[in-house]
């Protein structure tokens, strides 16, 4: 037997293996379908259906690859929207993989059509709910996807389907939802990587609430929504095109790779301190780890991407794209950007300052212009008093309330966000750029004593 | 953070490891520690602290193994018994892992001074229970291993344990024990891979007693016990040896296999019908599934084992082999038992029947004896009408019972046991033996009309 | 740089990856394309061109594969035929992969386009022949794939490319075969897994030759050529299906692999005494490690094809098949033939015996048919006495020669092919056969005073 | 049969294995041995036998580790010198693996007691030449070993081997050496990565010489010589200390590095474009790329080493150092100089700037100190016009030649060596340093005008 959960880093997003007596199936799976293949074949199973929680907006669902690779049969949630794949389940609907038995809930509120699937263990007991974006560790699914003006009705909806729905099931049962923590589906999931409903049901502050009133004031909210998200709803409803092998990325000498950069985006994913050293004129930073969180803010589908990285992660950084539609990747810099100051090809820097530093030029000057980039909750909970508060994803269209004649200090909580700002900035022709590295957590540990 | 279940297959023995910022600690380590020692390190995490259930008596624990690989501190159970290593966890006890809290609370019953260790999440609530042998997914740790003479008293120890101690830490907690299906710690643990506290307050039969005379009644049972037992908790109060490396299982070419057989315990791990087939005459049967289960009744630790084995398998024979502390291991035929019989040295067989060729020849003769080698449980829930009933570990002691002069076809479910049976009767010199292949399920699923 | 050589066992074909300075190249690739992706990607190299030394006869080309995934351009030889993909090689064109020059040279024999490529070390210097099946280590490539009115005029162009075009390079050279010890593409193949154009010129037969009429009387022969070589050269030309990922084997359970028996060919590929032990009605005997050989001359292209096997060679399994063009792969059993077993479903059998008993009975009896299956000049090399011979792949020819009122004995070296025959005999309604198990290798190792 | 190579990266060391019908021998084998105890466990093969062609001085030998690990018997050369492990090879003395002859022959001039090692094929026919450190691609051993007053003597042995004993072996011997290109025991040594006794005769340099003068004149010359050649040789006497399970390296949070920071030395693995944005005060910088080649000239064996690097690396690094004896390895920064910038501690820069830059400050300035700390021939082939030669491990010896009051522009091929410096430089208290990024290489790729 495979109960198995597998995490797509960067995404948070948590698909499951399940599989008894020689059958599989896979609940919301991501596009690179390898690891599903390979323990089903290792556990002498083949996969024979695909369970969709709801049209996913963060990813690309990898169901049609896997009706490709083994035929199974795949349902999917939303009934109501028209897909081109697959069956739409029904509530209530039950479905045997070996000794178990998978049914169906209709638990509508993050989308109007989404499912939750009960799972009973071998004895036909009630065990597992695969509850998608309906209800996290730690929070719920947003509601606001439809728009503002569906927000009260989605909540409402979310409300019957948690207190009504899932809580009823019973403490005992183990949720096992689409998102761990760091997902853009839930700013405030937990970090309790496994959980069950009584868990949830004491302990998540959406399942404390009095009333449904007072879940929709705290829920019923309209949160930032990445622009690529529109692409994945699009493709997840055509089903995305179906590739069966991985792209690959191409190793690139420094001289081919400036041919290709008239027409490309450079996307950098070396950290901070690397990219502060030197980087190629142009370049976004977008450190490997947080990636998949910002290619679908920033990148454009439809030019090619070049990228500067550590050639190990060349692969990893073909999945992560891979994953969220981004079919252009034009290659990488062969031997990372050493490759690239040996061949004496044009460089720029972004200086990298301390906590302690920073903090001696503003007593002592004070002609600093301090650019609090973080989102507008982090930014209230507390930052640097001078600070502007511009949310990294809307520097660009607010390029003019940047002044060009100060040192421009762009801060963030540990340095990331802030050097991805600096980055965009920098291409925009912004000069006098100044990092704080480390970011605010390292402004805390030190002792200055400029107040916070 | 890691959260991760380690099944050791045969033995169902689980271990985990828990790891948060860069911390971690093991809960009832197995002997091969590679694993532990990989992922942590994967994480960026070191093993600082090892804690162990109970003095185990089915495989040697590896907690020495870790303290001499990264220094870990070892915290053991069962304080009252003459440990040479580690240091008694105490009731109440509580250490952080990084953010995760584990707290010991004292649940005796399977041993006098059993602990679980309750884990809880990131945010302080109680998330976790390291069951041990105190509670398992359908079934209870046994109460038997102290003798007879205490029996009533450790069932009611066990009783306290689990519902005044276990069961209150409530229904949505995380189960997760040192064993799952299939281990001779516990014959009636459920395929119920993953579990709650809740679960098994309502689908465990010893969480459905009424009183504890009632539990103390189903429960309280003198159950099998492997000759390999006594080894085992010797070995881990001293303290297993620590060896760094997995020792190697040499090939061996037929000659030097055969030089080596006049001193040593042949051992064919190949399945009941490439054994039939053809195999080395002396050799015991057992299938490398079942190899963990029957090694440690059927062999002695003071002679050197030669293995006839799929090569492909020799590492996880040694495993195996190691986990349970069996050191002598004299290797393995080279290229399996093609070699041996291309070399033409001396061969033995065992006929393998049909389900409807042991019919007729029964409805024809009559003179067959049937010698069903299942556990008594099973013996006495259904099988053949004039089958004897020996079990497979006590033949060696009932050799006299077993007729000379008539066909005797030994029987156990699936085929495996009675192999392994007839193996050790063949080994003792007697002739005329027929297998019914696939055992009495092959004899279930055919249309034999001879009364079951 | 990466200089590597890839054997597909079983075929003993060798392919070969060579890269530098991020460009890489393969020499005959097999179907199975991802060894060569992931090694070129673990050297930052893309692959950028192919190159084929002949058409190939033994197996299927992965050039389309490679071209399709990294967009290389392909190289084929034998320019006069009608090939609907790449573009041909011509005598004398040269490449650079990075800083290693190689040149083709047109080496005609083999095939009449037959092209050598020589490969130059990063400083210009010759150093490594790729000898496609012109030269191999101990033997030369056949010559009569265009049939027995042209073999002469292909040994003399073979004549040709040896002595004037590749023995001239210098005894120096590393000479790089498409073939090792093993492949139907030349018997006579030496186990010498590494060479050089000295060895071969010193201690290789065909080139101690006096004269080109000697080379003809030694060389030009009429050798075995199973039927699938005519698919193999068929697609070879067209270009093989592209298809991405390897085909998955479904596993199957009794019932489902009993359902599909009627329409499909049923393969085992446990070992002989397996084989001999349990087997399903009509199945035949193809040891895995022999199977890539054998899978040609008995099996139909047309209809799906169902396996008995080791469940963990699944994925091998697939593998060999697509390397030779089977895409009907109907599954295989799942947990292998233990679970038929169980199941109760029908079984065969095939008796072994020993050289003794063989030769007990001889002496006794008299009345076996002792049927000796291997190729003829093995046959002419010694066998028992009073043996018939009938080629393994003749046997379904011949069917009327064996008598079906004897006890027949299938005969050949190890016991490997003579299952096969038997199980093909068993499958016509053969009966009463019995096998020589390790074969004549175990009779000559026994102590047998019967007249070999 | 196996035939392998295994190469230690960074000491570009080559080891061998080679196995034949179940016997195993490693030829010069690494402290690390799990390679080839997996490869030959994977042939079925037990490692019998060690070779070692002489007493290494560049790394430890993993002879002992092999001797506990499957009981091989160990055959070292040099036998005048006192071993404390294994047995001295003889001149002419043959060994058996599998069908495979081995024949130790006497090649003196390296070391004394210098051994090859002739293996034949296994038709008996003379085949490969394991020529450890006497013949390498296109350089020849080291013959100031022993110290200046015998480096004619040495020179003059191993003319005698190479002229009257190797090269008369023939030219289709396949020769392989104990080194490839980047070695420190060959500074001329060819990417041409498998190679020829022809090849050598024909296109080595050393073998090109007219007479035993000639060949002194060309290759009898006192080398660089890093101080922990001497540990490594006494080590390889005793035989280094057998552990088993390679170490593990800590991950440390940056509290726990901090503290262990005083009594230790830091080494920074990452690239010379991080190392120079932000690093730790007093670390030294050695890109894992060049760390084996420096950590023997800069690192002392009786302190603690602390590391920064790619977490990822941790592994590579515990080898590197393993193979070269460190055994002091106190841990590495968990989650690498991002957690250090982070937690706010403090750190240092080092600039980087680039060729354009540079040639306009020497334009406009002048006052610049350029330091080029190549290797004296590196020197002498080229460099900038006015730049001061102090050999990077010269520095320390030499720090009162490099001026504090200027600014000091570190200079070497591509920059690693030349941070290096910086960072000792740096350590040592002088500031006003500048990198030239990319080094000499980007110069010479700008167009500066600045004559080179």
């Amino acid at each position: 037997m495979i109960f198995k959960r597998y995490e797509s880093e960067g995404l948070a997003h948590y698909s499951y293996l399940i599989a008894d007596e020689g059958q599989a199936a896979v609940i919301d799976p991501r596009r690179d379908i390898d690891v599903y293949l390979q323990d089903a074949a290792h556990d002498q199973a083949y996969i024979c259906r695909v369970f969709e929680t709801h049209r996913n907006e963060d990813y690309l669902i990898g169901s049609c690859e896997i009706e490709e690779a083994t035929g199974a049969e795949v349902f999917h949630a939303d009934k109501q929207w028209d897909y081109r794949y697959g069956t739409p389940a029904e509530d209530g609907q039950a479905w045997m993989i070996g000794r178990l038995k998978i049914r169906a809930i209709h638990t509508p509120g993050h989308t109007p059509g989404s499912m939750c699937y009960l799972m009973h263990d071998p004895n036909g007991n009630p065990w597992v709910l695969f509850s998608g974006d309906a209800l996290f560790s730690g929070d719920a699914g947003r509601v606001d996807l439809l728009g503002e003006e569906r927000l009260e009705e989605m909540a409402r909806l979310l409300y019957d389907s948690i207190f009504n729905k899932i809580l009823p099931l019973g403490d005992s049962i183990i949720l096992c939802p689409a998102h761990g923590a760091g997902s853009v589906c839930g700013s405030k999931i937990m970090e309790r990587t496994w959980t069950t409903i009584g868990m949830e049901r004491m302990y998540n502050p959406v399942c404390q609430v009095e009333s449904e009133q007072a879940f929709i004031d705290l829920h019923a909210q309209m949160l930032e929504r990445p622009p690529y998200f529109r692409k994945m709803e699009v493709l997840n409803l055509e089903g995305p095109p179906v590739v069966g092998r991985l792209p690959i990325l191409s190793p690139l000498s420094p001289e081919d790779f400036g041919k290709l950069m008239p027409q490309a985006q450079i996307v950098d994913t070396r950290d901070q301190v690397s990219f502060g050293g030197v980087h190629i004129p142009g370049s976004l930073s977008m450190w490997d780890h947080v990636l998949p969180g910002f290619a679908g803010w920033f990148l454009d589908y439809d030019r090619p991407i070049l990228f500067v990285c550590d050639p190990e992660n060349a692969e990893d950084i073909v999945r992560i794209m891979f994953r969220i539609g981004f079919d252009k990747l034009a290659g990488y810099l062969r031997e990372g950007i050493l490759s690239w100051v040996v061949s004496g090809k044009p460089i720029e820097k972004l200086s990298l300052v301390t906590a302690i530093e920073l903090c001696e030029s503003m007593k002592t000057d004070g002609d600093q212009f301090l650019l609090d980039v973080r989102a507008e909750e982090e930014f209230k909970g507390g930052g640097l008093k001078h600070a502007k508060h511009i949310h990294l994803t809307e520097i660009l269209e607010n390029l003019e309330l940047i002044p060009k004649d100060k040192s421009v200090f762009p801060l963030c909580r540990s340095g990331n966000r802030s050097m991805l700002a600096a980055s965009i900035l920098q291409r925009e022709g912004l000069e006098n750029m100044k990092l704080l590295t480390g970011g605010l957590s390292a402004w805390q540990a030190s002792d200055c004593d400029f107040e916070l």
